[in-house]
């Protein structure tokens, strides 16, 4: 595969056709059903309509976990979840950023054609600096190896939530430039001449907020989370600790809660029928919750168990990913004069 | 050489016993007389001391040569230079800094244990911020570039000009942030677990300022400049038209170039006997200068016949330094958690 497209001088396409969807995961320790219905089960309705490429951002994740055992642990957790879940590892390509270094490769040429003030327009960047003037500087190049982890895919989209749209649009603005200063003329480029492709961005349109048990939006900053592969004794206990509204009619956020295990139709009727009796909704909350979770921790569980399993996976996706980007990355080292 | 080292857990140590000194040379176009009593010849002479590695920092050189056939002509054209001037291509491991891409990966690594403030304090950045707020983050970032460049070799010492220093003082405290955080209990780390080496700094102590043809330093930016590799006859219309003091002794500026090449006993002499002779004292030092030119033209002209030899030597040498930082890199990973 990478001696055809080794010399080819147009942008690369993937082999099965489909088009490239790329994401990446950091890893905030155990998800929870929040994090599972607002995100991460978009990915597994997505994996089968493009050629899906996520990657576990342990370089982005080095910005704030500086604990060597603590980060190879998340993120081996973070792709055990991900299976857990259903995205298919033969079917999605689930790496370890760090296993494709050539995104810092890349990431460094793109520093070099990206100012300070545009850099310093970035919100992760502006939101962290209002905070502590310390910050380190991976929390400042962050969008530059963003970048590089969208461009050396030449991903066609790349869906992300709506507080990421930036990222994608400094992806966008890097491959216009590197395309006009490298391929072009350093003024413009043609079309046939561009070495990346730029991604389009699909804003991941969250569900309805998921309510915590205590009515607020499901945070493991309020803690008021319930862990997605929680066991059926602890979704007991936080599902009947769930506070309800007293105003004796329908309680919303249990209906809410609810409605992500069970259609709507079915829910207006018992919600109808049992008006008020709020233990006997948790209760056929809980036994919805645990129908659907038992599976889904039972399956973590499963692979858990084989630990190097997941990591044969990880490797062999990782050395995928490199071969994949092999052709691009040669183009990038002839285009900026890395090649002699 | 991997596999014996591979899961070593102590510092990695040369084979050749030799200390190891490391410098990056960038290119700024044709180099002069200045440059080689300046800097160039030092290396030559340090060459046989130490295990050399030098390599041509062209990543360090998008920073402002942005266009592909220059940056590629002007790394050859370097690698050519030294070979000319007695790098020994057997004994000195030169190579193009790009064929080490473990250093962005290690630069990133860097990125996030370093804080902007202290980033922003690099000499580098406040001369280059001075001059144009538009800079581009690659300036910004070099000395992290520079910390891994230096530190993945588990430098023992690095040979820079004075206004260089601050350079490696940021390795230095690189190196010591890393060791504490990744292999220590984030105060301080025991001598024998630290990963990476203190390298010490060396002050090239360049000999008296060369004078250029007008009696200045000599400079490119002040166009008074001797090429290295002239022509003879380049070198007679640039040495016939220094302008002499008008004291009517010894003229100084030709004196103080004439003894880059000549002993200053015998110089003594010369100038003595034929004081006030400026023409004769002239031809002497041009006769002098040609007499140790021409050899160091030829020879890179016989180079410069076969750039696919200098071709090879780079990517050998590009390869086995690759090789020869591979174990330390694996440590580097596995510290920070970047392998599960």
């Amino acid at each position: 595969m990478i001696s055809s497209q080794h010399m080819s001088n147009t942008p690369i396409t993937t082999t099965t056709g489909k088009k490239v969807l790329v994401s990446g995961i950091k890893s905030t320790g155990r998800p929870h059903i929040g994090n599972y219905f607002g995100a991460m089960k978009q990915y597994v309705e997505m994996q089968h309509e493009y050629d899906t490429r996520i990657f576990i951002a342990d370089l982005h994740s080095l910005t704030s976990v500086q604990n060597g055992s603590e980060l190879a642990q998340a993120t081996l957790d973070l792709a055990i979840d991900y299976i857990a879940i259903g995205l298919d590892p033969e079917k999605v390509t689930i790496f370890k950023q760090s296993d494709l270094p050539e995104v810092t490769e890349l990431g460094w040429i793109f520093n070099c054609i990206t100012t300070m003030p545009y850099l310093m327009r970035a919100h992760s960047f502006k939101d962290a600096e209002a905070k502590n003037k310390e910050i380190n500087v991976g929390v400042f190049d962050y969008p530059m190896l963003m970048a590089a982890d969208i461009l050396i895919h030449n991903a066609d989209i790349v869906p992300v939530g709506k507080d990421q749209k930036q990222h994608v649009e400094f992806a966008r603005d890097t491959a216009e430039k590197f395309n006009r200063i490298f391929r072009g003329d350093g003024k413009s480029c043609e079309p046939e001449n561009a070495l990346f492709k730029l991604p389009d961005v699909h804003i991941i349109e969250s569900v309805e907020t998921v309510p915590g048990i205590d009515g607020q939006k499901m945070s493991k900053s309020y803690n008021n989370h319930i862990p997605l592969f929680s066991t059926d004794e602890e979704l007991k206990k936080l599902v009947m600790s769930i506070v309800t509204d007293s105003n004796g009619g329908k309680p919303m956020n249990v209906y809410n809660m609810h409605k992500l295990f069970r259609d709507e139709t079915y829910l207006e009727k018992l919600y109808t029928k049992n008006e008020g009796k709020y233990k006997i909704l948790k209760e056929a909350l809980l036994e919805d919750m645990i129908a659907f979770i038992k599976p889904l921790r039972e399956k973590r569980e499963q692979i858990a168990k084989d630990p190097d399993k997941v990591r044969n996976i990880l490797a062999r996706n990782g050395a995928l990913m490199r071969e994949k980007t092999h052709a691009l990355m040669y183009e990038v080292r002839k285009a900026t004069g890395l090649i002699v």
